[in-house]
């Protein structure tokens, strides 16, 4: 799609044309919730970046010089940032005025060759980490058909770059558990549930990466595992498992970033009342937010709804560790297992 | 120490004593800056605390308490965390009014029985990662004898309660680089600048989790790796180094957190002038960390004091990635080499 692009550009210099770009427009009257495939996706509206118009002539210049720097990234094998990105241009006497500015070009660019940045090889800052029986063959120079087994080290593999776009050759697993915290994913190694619910087990260290969330889709859709979400019982561990499920408006332009089958498998609001756990009052800030999620298009289903509608009703928020209250091994034991159960069921 | 507390405890019950427990005092009074060991320590001053006194009892059977419950971690084999302390507390129906309350008793545990709380199992809820050479045989159960070596995956190995404990079998590596940022991380694996400069390279995620700052200073002391530090050229990625480095007043009760050789590396604030980096204007928030910096005593040795002096007269701070704008290679092919020449030589 990049090289479709390039050519494209040459071809229109060489008819003599003014050089330009379309692409759908990312307006917020553009991006609509598809109840049906649960995300959000674009509309039919296009804009285009044409030489024609000065105006156009920053952005359009931006625009291409993003493409060089991504065909560049792949040529040389090298993976990136954004901020490495901000800071390349600042190099080349480009001038973006801000990094926002620089993000948006490159997030044009995903929508123009519909494909996500991982895919040219800018990946997030922020790391996150698996465990479980899954044998992967990489695919990074230097590594090419080495393989890995994400039992080898009970902490957790890292998942960067190299394991995101590792080939997955063998597993035993049927389902995925992805977890919030990173205590609780060595809780959930150490209490063998990888093992007891023949489960590969992911730590998102809070929002999960999108290098993450790719993966996790790649779990879903090759391995067809279903991938269960566990997070606080507040509204913000709602939201972190939400946009593993739905995405976000802002990632409209890329499908391959949801899991739309994956299920939100607790802590929920009805879990505090029903384990009694040790639980803390809802902030001004939790009700602001759960307002907000309560209006928001992606929790209009079950069981977002009734559970929203239960913290409301008892104002209190609870961590995923308050079940230690009932030992260590209690969460693994008793809760994950009734859960697992009533989701499968 | 756990079970000689224990036993000294029934001991004084058996006598017919009120039992009590001396403790180092950890007032600020008692709190002093080591020049020459570069960390602080905790003074001559004790305190006692004894079931004769009627508002000593609850700390008294509290600190107890977290005695049984760290003895039940290890003999279970069970890793928790402070989070996971404060609700089985509350399991039992121990009143901790908060969690600062249950942390400070189990940093009270670490003073009498001279040991970090990670040596009974309580570990920090984030993890960071390692890549390089070097291999480990695992200690905690279902891995005894098993081994790892940290080349394993590109995007590098999680550092937990499993990698902490582990031992050190092989490496060919003669010194060990931490950085702060994922992206940097994978950087310097891509640019293989483990390779070229025979390092093992630590990804601490920001701040260093208190079981990583031990690994380090396990590197350092077991296989006498100096240690260098990178981070971003500004008051917080000083702190970030510095912390590696001499620890924490909090933390003046347990000298196996800190590394005083390691050597902070960058990004200095001379680098923003001598590089010509891109920068951003220090703002007020950094101004003030920077002056309560500035009077820290351990920030009185060089290059901190010619830094910090540079700091203020420039006004600017800039992130690691700022060398992107000499390409993505340059960071590892000059500016690390230029740097380790410098401070190796």
């Amino acid at each position: 799609m990049l090289k479709a692009l390039a050519e494209d550009i040459i071809e229109q210099i060489r008819k003599a044309d003014f050089p330009s770009i379309v692409m759908p427009s990312r307006t917020t009257d553009n991006i609509y919730f598809d109840k049906k495939l649960r995300q959000y996706v674009l509309g039919e509206k296009v804009v285009r970046r044409t030489a024609r118009n000065v105006t156009h002539l920053k952005p359009l210049t931006q625009l291409i010089w993003a493409g060089y720097i991504a065909s560049t990234l792949l040529r040389e094998n090298k993976t990136s940032t954004l901020r490495d990105v901000f800071y390349m241009a600042e190099g080349e006497g480009l001038s973006f005025e801000d990094q926002p500015e620089s993000d948006r070009i490159i997030t044009e660019l995903e929508s123009v060759i519909k494909h996500p940045r991982e895919d040219f090889n800018i990946f997030p800052e922020e790391r996150s980490a698996m465990f479980g029986n899954l044998e992967v063959e990489y695919t990074v120079p230097g590594y090419e058909g080495r393989r890995l087994n994400f039992t080898m080290n009970p902490d957790g593999i890292v998942i960067g770059p190299a394991v995101a776009t590792s080939e997955f050759v063998d597993t035993d697993a049927d389902k995925v558990i992805v977890i919030e915290k990173g205590a609780m994913f060595t809780r959930f190694v150490e209490e063998k549930a990888w093992k007891r619910y023949n489960a590969l087990l992911i730590y998102t260290a809070g929002q999960a990466p999108r290098a993450t969330r790719a993966l996790i889709r790649r779990l879903n859709v090759e391995l067809k595992l279903p991938v269960y979400l566990f997070a606080d019982a507040d509204p913000w561990g709602l939201h972190i498992c939400q946009v593993i499920i739905s995405g976000s408006a802002n990632a409209a332009h890329i499908p391959e970033l949801v899991t739309p089958t994956a299920k939100w498998a607790g802590v929920y609001a009805s879990d505090i009342v029903k384990y009694d756990l040790p639980s803390t009052k809802l902030n001004e800030q939790d009700i602001k937010r759960l307002q907000e999620i309560e209006k928001d298009p992606r929790y209009q289903s079950e069981p977002w709804k009734t559970e929203i509608k239960k913290f409301f009703e008892i104002k209190k928020k609870a961590e995923q560790e308050a079940f230690s209250r009932y030992g260590l091994s209690f969460i693994v034991d008793k809760y994950l297992k009734t859960r697992l159960e009533e989701l499968e069921g």
